[in-house]
């Protein structure tokens, strides 16, 4: 180690992250991606009402953001038929996740997850000197009985849960998502993350109930918005929470132009619709081309398809092959979730492209 | 208290923060600020080319910003005459100020700054449970001997420094800054904001040298580039405390927008020059209406002046006289300095407006 006097904490975490994005793997191989379809971005851009706001933001963004990002949380609000005071809205929910694990965890606490979930949720329970806790997915789905039950046991002060799932892209229904809320251990809080449930059928979501003071719900304009580079998202809970968010957030912290461009996205109902359809669309290619190949897939609530290749060796191979031929792809990173490649659904161009590849090196796997 | 599990350095947070911007104020008196001149944002706008950048990359921003703000720091690197990892991005010098604090003070340590200097480091102090030690400002400028003499005094692993400073405009040369580097305790790393540093003439900064893991330069797009509302800034440093920032910072946490107009930004030298002088010219403006109206004001290297008004009472009455008449503007938070009214500078409009209040106003302060 350096002589720099860092925190033990800091000086504990490794120097290497998980967080790889697709400029690196670029730069390191000297080609640009033909596809992007790795990083849950949407293929299906923003709102043109949202870029109309950011690019006249763009002019007028000398001046800082509004700190109590007041117009987006009525507008918000009144979407979700909740207060304004049951709002926080930040940088995305990379930066709320950090803000709720120093918010409610002690160092040394432990913190329950499901074995393969969202990373950048671990990256801060390590972050922040907290020990995670995983219980195993179920059937590729996360466990909500599980989680909660573990929770108790290891008296953990949060406990994180998706729906619908990433990197599975499985869901679970309201009934039984109301079920895990309303069992969460006293002592701990919930973290709900739905980044994709503009993607999921009706009944998944269940009512938004900032009341409960045991349950973060988080949401995006990263995903369905389109608005991923912008960085914006919200957290919706009980006031209370709301005021712990204030106590330490970066007040000046959320980009004018997203502010901007997120307020416009709530207002147009039809483009979210048309990318709503879009992406339903793009998964029964996906599903129809997997069926094609012989290769089972899962029932996806998200912008992306988890397909089964097999084992992850197959399915590692299968990335650098598609790297190869210039498709940014993802795949999970722990057993038994990395027999799946996930792939993000994209424009027709780019699901050509990646057809021709999968049937090109499918033959080629490792067995 | 309310029963949500907090952690105890959050639930001893106050609720309330110091941070209003002058939407809430225009909220609550229902009314549009005709001169924005209180938060020390630029009244010249953005580079031409910066916002053509920003306004084509708001179509693209659909795609995470590259985590590792490659391009960016590549052209900051060669600007600067310091090697990439030499450099962190982030959404802003406030979210870096929170990550050194993070990184390098243990909670219960006493950290070191000035008696009325920038509030959001006191925030993060605060936030991560450290205690703010402060020297007092020495005839309106920061004491950089008295920083480190206190900092050696209690034992404090941060010691802050803006040099110009904020809020009073004063700066030091280049040699006493360099005397003061040279001279950080043993286990103690100095921030060095240098927020200002454009508007300074030359010879205020001393010479970047990352070679010293004892100091962190902290330098933004935010001032001079005129893009606050875009949230971008960085850290040069030890290429150790650069690995420390990486370690806990949100790779994926910088507007992809932001990224562009900073790159676009840092190539635009005529744009930098044209603002300098616009605010050269505008300094003189404003200390020749403080001379006009036999107001002492102090010398500045900013895009701000302190005027001295004669006491906190007359300063903070004729903030509120100014805020009738639709002109936001701020002052410095605590005795002696808050005898001082800090004036942003503006257009040339809003300059017309501010003098017609003051000269109406001023005489009717309290004694």
């Amino acid at each position: 180690m350096s002589k720099i006097p860092f925190t033990s904490v800091v000086n504990k975490l490794p120097a290497t992250v998980p967080f790889v994005g697709p400029e690196t793997l670029e730069r390191q191989r000297g080609q640009q991606f033909s596809a992007r379809i790795g990083a849950n971005e949407s293929s299906f851009g923003i709102s043109p009402e949202a870029i109309a706001a950011m690019q006249s933001a763009a002019v007028q963004s000398s001046w800082y953001g509004d700190p109590e990002n007041f117009e987006l949380r009525e507008a918000l609000a009144a979407h979700h038929g909740v207060a304004m005071e049951e709002i926080c809205v930040d940088a995305g929910i990379d930066t709320l996740l950090g803000l709720v694990v120093r918010m409610l965890m002690n160092p040394g606490d432990r913190v329950v997850s499901s074995l393969g979930a969202y990373p950048t949720f671990n990256y801060h329970i390590a972050g922040f000197s907290g020990e995670l806790v995983t219980v195993p997915y179920k059937d590729d789905h996360e466990d909500p009985d599980a989680l909660i039950a573990k929770a108790g046991e290891v008296g953990a002060p949060l406990v994180y849960f998706a729906n619908p799932d990433n990197p599975m892209g499985t869901w679970h229904t309201a009934d039984v998502v109301q079920r895990f809320m309303d069992r969460v251990p006293e002592g701990c809080v919930a973290v709900l993350d739905e980044a994709y449930v503009d993607f999921a059928p009706e009944g998944v979501a269940p009512p938004i109930d900032p009341s409960n003071p045991q349950v973060i719900r988080m949401r995006t304009f990263s995903k369905a918005y389109g608005m991923a580079g912008a960085r914006i998202g919200y957290a919706i809970a009980h006031r209370d929470i709301i005021t712990g968010f204030n106590k330490i957030r970066n007040h000046f912290g959320v980009n004018r132009i997203a502010q901007a461009g997120a307020l416009a996205s709530i207002k147009d109902v039809d483009f979210l619709e048309q990318v709503r359809r879009e992406v339903a669309t793009g998964r029964k290619q996906i599903t129809d081309m997997a069926d094609d190949l012989g290769l089972p897939w899962l029932p996806s609530a998200t912008n992306f398809v988890a397909v089964d290749v097999g084992s992850g060796d197959r399915a590692r191979a299968m990335l650098a092959m598609l790297q190869e031929d210039n498709i940014f792809m993802r795949m999970p990173g722990v057993a038994p979730l990395d027999r799946c490649v996930r792939i993000g659904i994209g424009t027709a161009d780019e699901h050509a492209l990646l057809e021709r590849s999968f049937r090109s090196h499918l033959p080629g796997l490792p067995d």
